[in-house]
């Protein structure tokens, strides 16, 4: 490990630490902070000439802030002779906008690819992108994580009786399906119509969930419409108890005043995104995705296949 | 004219309606609005297939989520099949970022040069950059605007006696030079030294003041530091009274406070970047550059040489 180097920027430095902890390495020295005026200021405070070196940080919000903070290390780090730069993003912000779903929309998912790669990228290992295709926006290798096996292990260890594992839309089957091989559990489907953005609208439950417990999963739980409205419907339609999971917990506006108030028992999240103070509540459980990044980066770091972290 | 479009994002909406005015066309409509999670969402609401489109959008505060409303601007004119798109960026922010001044620091100027490009323009116009090389940053062609004129116009009607233009550092001589040249006035430069960012100390004047107005000149007026330091050093050695001008009011933190309480009798600037109402005090005095602007979309578009509006 000699030549590699882990650095963390302002999005996620707890996850970074446990990261570099479960390598067994410190994280490299930098600062970046803005100026006066906003601007962004980075220093990198030690040597990065002829290293292999992994930026962690999450396109959380402020994404803008937080977006323009890496491109501007990569500029930095490509400038200070770093041999390889690897970019670690726990969470690809700007992955809905990944299609054109109206005219003259732009397709923000393939820009935010293209200015990590004019930055200076030369690989991104990232975690449960909103849909797959996005690898596709890049030209360099990509390492897609997922985090179904984590939040899979987790509903494990409560050895429930009788579950079934429910996708929140028609987007999420897949992910759903993967999950509830693990935990051998039939699946469910909610068969919603969204009128626009951030607004969801619950319609009916293909599956039987009468009795059961339900666990719904998602890859970003952001407003908490879609899931709300999915936990109530559940119930309605028989649903012993609801639990919902996410790999990405947006959590904007009304979120956590929806999740306190709704059916949902317990929300399990990873910290792919870190959970201010003031959105802890009692029902969210957060697990950690530092060892499976951490285990990523060794393995990418030593070429080794990475597959083999969630297959 | 009937193939132009000219389209204002958020940073500078006023000064883009007058623009849009000066050339006698409306403002292309677009909605440039947030998601809940602070996600930038564009919406081009008119075709511009085979259009020359004109974007107008200072990256002034907040920078990142400036630059980021025209980068995704760029992208969804792209793919809405734009003839050519051609960003208007009266003020271009992180221009101080224009060299490695210490070990591993980022050019981030060249790299927003690549960003723009990378997303799709075909062409920049923009107004005193705060190094001229910052041109050579961009592959495609670049309109570079001076300020100069307006500022010296605007001084030339108050029929000073005994005026001299002063620098308020070696970086802005040429500046100064400009506008010495157009009152037919000498130059006098601060010989200062600045200890560290956003910090200003003010050491001795070249040039003799006793006597005169001075009227000091800069291109970006931030923290208020160095300017209000230098006008305080001109009264000091004799200057009657002190006048100050630049292009771009970038006015961070103490800066009004601080131009407040100066011996500065007067403050013009420009319309590059909006006065929020919180800074609108007596002193300053705002021109607008939308003529200037305007005037030179409308020779770029009718193909005609630009630099005829300063020279
Ligand atoms: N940050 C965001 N918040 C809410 N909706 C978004 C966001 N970004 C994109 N979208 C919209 O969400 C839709 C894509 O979500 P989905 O159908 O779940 O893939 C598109 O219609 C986008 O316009
Ligand atoms: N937004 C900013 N605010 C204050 N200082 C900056 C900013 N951006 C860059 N700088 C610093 O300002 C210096 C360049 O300013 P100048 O010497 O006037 O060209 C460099 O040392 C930069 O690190």
């Amino acid at each position: 490990n000699s030549n590699m180097k882990v650095f963390s920027l302002n999005s996620n430095l707890k996850l970074a630490e446990e990261i570099a902890d479960h390598i067994g390495i410190s994280l490299g020295k930098c600062t970046v902070t803005t100026f006066s005026d906003g601007e962004v200021q980075i220093n990198i405070e030690e040597s990065v000439r002829g290293c292999d070196v992994y930026v962690v940080q999450s396109t959380s919000s402020p994404v803008n802030q937080h977006l323009m903070e890496l491109l501007i290390m990569l500029d930095a780090l490509k400038r200070a002779s770093a041999k390889t730069i690897n970019v670690v993003m726990p969470y690809y912000g700007y992955a809905r906008q990944d299609r054109k779903a109206r005219a003259r929309e732009p397709i923000t998912a393939k820009l935010v690819a293209d200015l990590i790669e004019t930055a200076g990228a030369d690989r991104v290992i990232t975690l449960d992108l909103h849909a797959p295709q996005i690898q596709g926006f890049f030209d360099r290798p990509i390492d897609h994580l997922q985090g179904v096996p984590l939040l899979s292990d987790y509903f494990e260890a409560k050895n429930f009786d009788d579950i079934i594992i429910v996708s929140p839309d028609h987007g999420g089957v897949t992910r759903a399906r993967k999950m509830a091989d693990r935990l051998k559990a039939p699946i469910g489907i909610i068969d919603k119509r969204r009128p626009r953005p951030n607004v969801a609208e619950v319609m009916n439950i293909i599956g039987n969930v009468e009795g059961k417990t339900a666990i719904l999963i998602d890859d970003i739980i952001d407003t908490a419409g879609t899931i709300t409205l999915a936990a109530n419907a559940l119930v309605e339609n028989g649903a012993k108890e609801v639990y919902a999971c996410c790999t990405h917990p947006v959590l904007s506006g009304p979120a956590i005043e929806r999740i306190e108030n709704s059916n949902i028992k317990e929300l399990v999240i990873t910290n792919s995104i870190p959970l201010p103070k003031d959105k802890m509540i009692d029902k969210i459980t957060q697990l950690s995705v530092a060892a499976l990044i951490g285990e990523a980066i060794i393995r990418v770091h030593e070429q080794q296949s990475v597959s083999i972290l969630f297959d």
